[in-house]
């Protein structure tokens, strides 16, 4: 929550949340780092300028990679200046670089967190597979040049639905955490050379959308078969060598939050 | 045409047409100039690399200008090796930066041309039209905040079609030329915030796309009429402020030759 001086009087401003879409491609990921140029920084970096040189940390969903996409991230601050929506995204757009734009801006309740009031989140992963890899597509879509067994792909998606654990699809951070997850869709959609695997579940662990996309295409490629993802499921174990698809074809799509939590 | 010695007798290779799709963005434009980065000069860097180290010079269908892109931009050459059209594809694809891809590769007759055996060309100019230019769209989109009377400019695209003189619509570049084109089709595909002028004739001059654009930008914001448009064609002027639409809106989209000439 914002507070800001009024003649002595402190008027507290309604917590801001914001929807944000970004290429990735000249990033070091959302989170800042020292010495990276971050999503994260870029905000900040405006946020302030806005704020009358007032430091503004935001809070995301979560983190995106070096080289992912967003075109519905979510995150939230405590501003120090009374703007409207409107004027929020007007003022941001204005400042912002032009590979980061905020396409949403709301007032929500100051109990909502972007994080944790998030109730599910989807992904979008895009390959293009063909023979030639059309320049346009270089920075979004993973370049497959082998022929791919797409309903094999189609048939071992459909296995991560449902509550999971999803040890085998994820990277260790040392962090102890439960491994379950509740994935609500998991499909891959068709159109000519483009294959998109569209994810959507409560949550996701550290590279698992990469790792599950990895695994696909294995299955794609004959190398791994529907079953061997069945018993992955089944029996839970941090892979030796889990493939982890490439970072810019990944793009996170939306967030979900209930209702209340806004 | 090519020749190449094998044992002191001269073969005659086939010359060779290329279909090349680039992204714009990085580069000074197709034409090679010194200290810039051009596509002419990464195809014609590729090709010597391939040719045994010899230096190739390539012939287009046209120039393009810098930061405009190409989807189906035509070259021709005479190689110095002798490779099948599927082993030049796969070679010049395998060392072309990213931003530069063939699309399709065929041997022609020692007669054709790629500029002169042109029988026509379409281009496609993109207009991303609403509040907030999404970031992927920002180097091959123009972006219009204000809104747009599209009907007017539907009607004023509908009178460039036909054999007219488009001095009203061009740049000076001192080339003592007709003016006169032939313009087949030249419409606005909508579909949501995106507006796509689709432009095909038998030829175009210098910046005319662009400032055929630029001009019927000009009657979606009212400020001029589609019976302005019709005065220019009908008492063709160098206007003094034709309003030329940015580059990297534009797209080489295809060229046509006729069968015989290939």
């Amino acid at each position: 929550m914002g507070a800001t001086g009024v003649g002595g009087t402190l008027l507290t401003l309604p917590r801001v949340k914001m929807t944000v879409a970004y290429d990735g491609t000249d990033f070091g990921g959302w989170q800042v780092q020292p010495g990276l140029r971050s999503v994260q920084g870029e905000v900040e970096r405006c946020l302030k300028l806005l704020n009358k040189g007032s430091e503004i940390r935001v809070h995301a969903s979560g983190r995106t990679d070096k080289g992912a996409h967003a075109r519905g991230q979510v995150f939230h601050f405590d501003p120090t200046r009374a703007y409207s929506p409107d004027k929020w995204l007007e003022s941001m757009n204005g400042v912002l670089a032009d590979d980061v734009r905020i396409l949403d801006v709301s007032e929500v309740a100051p109990r909502f967190h972007a994080r944790i009031s998030a109730t599910g989140k989807e992904y979008r992963y895009f390959v293009s597979h063909g023979r030639i890899l059309p320049p346009d597509l270089r920075h979004t879509h993973l370049f497959v040049l082998n022929s791919l067994d797409v309903p094999a792909m189609q048939a071992a998606a459909a296995l991560f639905v449902g509550k999971k654990d999803f040890l085998s699809f994820s990277s260790d951070r040392g962090i102890d955490e439960s491994t379950t997850r509740m994935i609500f869709r998991s499909d891959w959609l068709v159109d000519g050379h483009e294959l998109v695997f569209r994810v959507a579940g409560n949550g996701f662990l550290y590279k698992m959308v990469r790792q599950m996309v990895g695994s696909l295409l294995r299955v794609g490629r004959g190398d791994l078969h529907p079953e061997d993802i069945e018993r992955l499921l089944a029996r839970p174990q941090r892979s030796a060598d889990a493939p982890t698809a490439p970072a810019h074809g990944l793009t996170l799509w939306h967030v979900t939050y209930s209702d209340c939590a806004e």
